[in-house]
């Protein structure tokens, strides 16, 4: 339902709401080739292992399709194929109107409600989602590989301001202290408040398992600092304001479309392409059809 | 004044519209490593030759930073950047209200009303904006490059659908007839009806200037396909709507941020949060709240 934006979604929301806010909610960021899907793997066997259940929310903003297996890097996670406290799920956001930020939020809540205690949220495809994506979390998780063109120069761009916790995969390689000696420097460097939390880095061979444990456990202190704190509250409260926003967005877009039967749209287009109106003045009518 | 969504940008909007509606606007795009930008460069000098008027805009949906030459990119350009009949911008448009949808079609228009014949929009990130940024032109560049991990494979998800033209770059090298090959099977898989634009493919080594010529000339024999068929004005008829639906969104958003000093959005956060209320139905008391 969340996937086809089902109509029916409404009546499945209100009946979730009481059974929601319960899960932890952790983004899993970083480059392609960094290890995103192994170190996914890894931490829903250390969790499993503390006898938690798992969601895993594999989101790729950059395609069309949605579904259980559909993505090749899922293969990563058939270690978890048969295990019932694990629940895994691919979805596409490309072409959905409004796009990821409507219909992620939608689906974490079902996967709260169905009783996981952590969900993590990992993104498929690459570019700028990665920060919407941490905007889902409760925490994120960035991961950094050593030998990564130019190492953490080359995430700077967005991904470095986000994290709660870096991990450094591919530890065993050559110029993995280095990428922790950058990423230290950067976290000394950034300006906090003296209680504020201050990321840690973890070193893992996620495919060997190495270091996994510490990221779970690392997980679990930042979720005992973001309830202590009062944060865990704010930073849900953001994330509820964004959600209702996106849906009240798609419900106008809706009624633009509506409006006397999409013709009113036309013909404000049809004056602007002529250079008759401005797109602004243009918008300014469509918005005040709304209540007329 | 458009990076900055200055409140005077609708002024500036309602000056330029009657000048707008000449440029030919090109989109250029393909996986990082193809020779966007080199294609691009080579393009301008192609068309320069024959006396047009040339916009650049690199578009970076990646990144926060606007400006002209804070991209590295950009390198690439400084052959043109003496040249009064070149224009070369770069906008980034994370965290902008309304993103690229909104941003983009706005430079657009000023690069239009300024008398650039034709603008090459090009992708400097990566990921689903290629998709967008197609929305954003008339004619739209697919470039690929032999040797890129799994061939045209890898490049299927999305920016293969696009294309109006195919541009092989780097054709020097092994695997270029291949590429070719694979590009023509899909292209004549595709349905399309009898009179309708072909894509064509061209092979180039744009960093020698090879083949940039038969590009330019594709580009305008696709400008003058789209304006005999009428499919010009329809494919700009589709553009305003969503750029004047943009524009239009922002603003009601802009208006759900102001519903009394914002603790509308604040209490319904919180019925959401404390379960009380489900995200949808606060959403439909958001969007009543702006006719109150």
């Amino acid at each position: 339902m969340v996937e086809d934006a089902s109509p029916q979604l409404r009546e499945v929301s209100a009946a979730l709401a009481p059974h929601t806010g319960r899960a932890h909610i952790v983004g899993i960021t970083g480059s392609p080739g960094v290890g995103k899907s192994t170190s996914t793997s890894a931490l829903v066997t250390a969790m499993r292992k503390a006898g938690k259940r798992v969601g895993v929310l594999a989101v790729d903003p950059s395609s069309p399709f949605s579904g259980g297996a559909l993505l090749g890097d899922r293969v990563r996670m058939q270690d978890h194929a048969t295990d019932p406290g694990v629940y895994i799920r691919s979805m596409a956001s490309r072409g959905h109107l409004g796009g990821l930020s409507w219909a992620a939020p939608q689906a974490l809540r079902v996967l709260d409600a169905a009783g996981c205690d952590v969900i993590l949220v990992e993104t498929v495809g690459v570019g700028q989602s990665e920060v919407e994506i941490a905007g889902l979390a409760d925490t994120t998780l960035v991961l950094i590989a050593p030998g990564m063109g130019d190492g953490i120069q080359a995430a700077k761009a967005g991904i470095l301001e986000i994290g709660d916790i870096y991990v450094v995969n591919k530890a065993d390689r050559d110029g993995a202290p280095q990428v922790r000696r950058e990423l230290r420097n950067m976290i000394a460097l950034a300006e906090r408040a003296p209680d504020a939390w201050k990321p840690p880095i973890v070193l893992t061979v996620a495919s060997k398992g190495e270091g996994v444990d510490e990221v779970a456990a690392e997980i679990a202190n930042h979720l005992e600092h973001l309830s202590a704190t009062g944060e865990l509250r704010e930073r849900r409260h953001r994330r509820v304001r964004s959600e209702i926003e996106a849906i009240a967005l798609v419900g106008v877009q809706k009624r633009f479309a509506g409006l006397s039967g999409d013709s009113r749209l036309d013909s404000l287009a049809d004056g602007v392409l002529e250079g008759k109106n401005d797109p602004f003045s243009a918008a300014d009518v469509l918005i005040e059809s709304l209540s007329g």
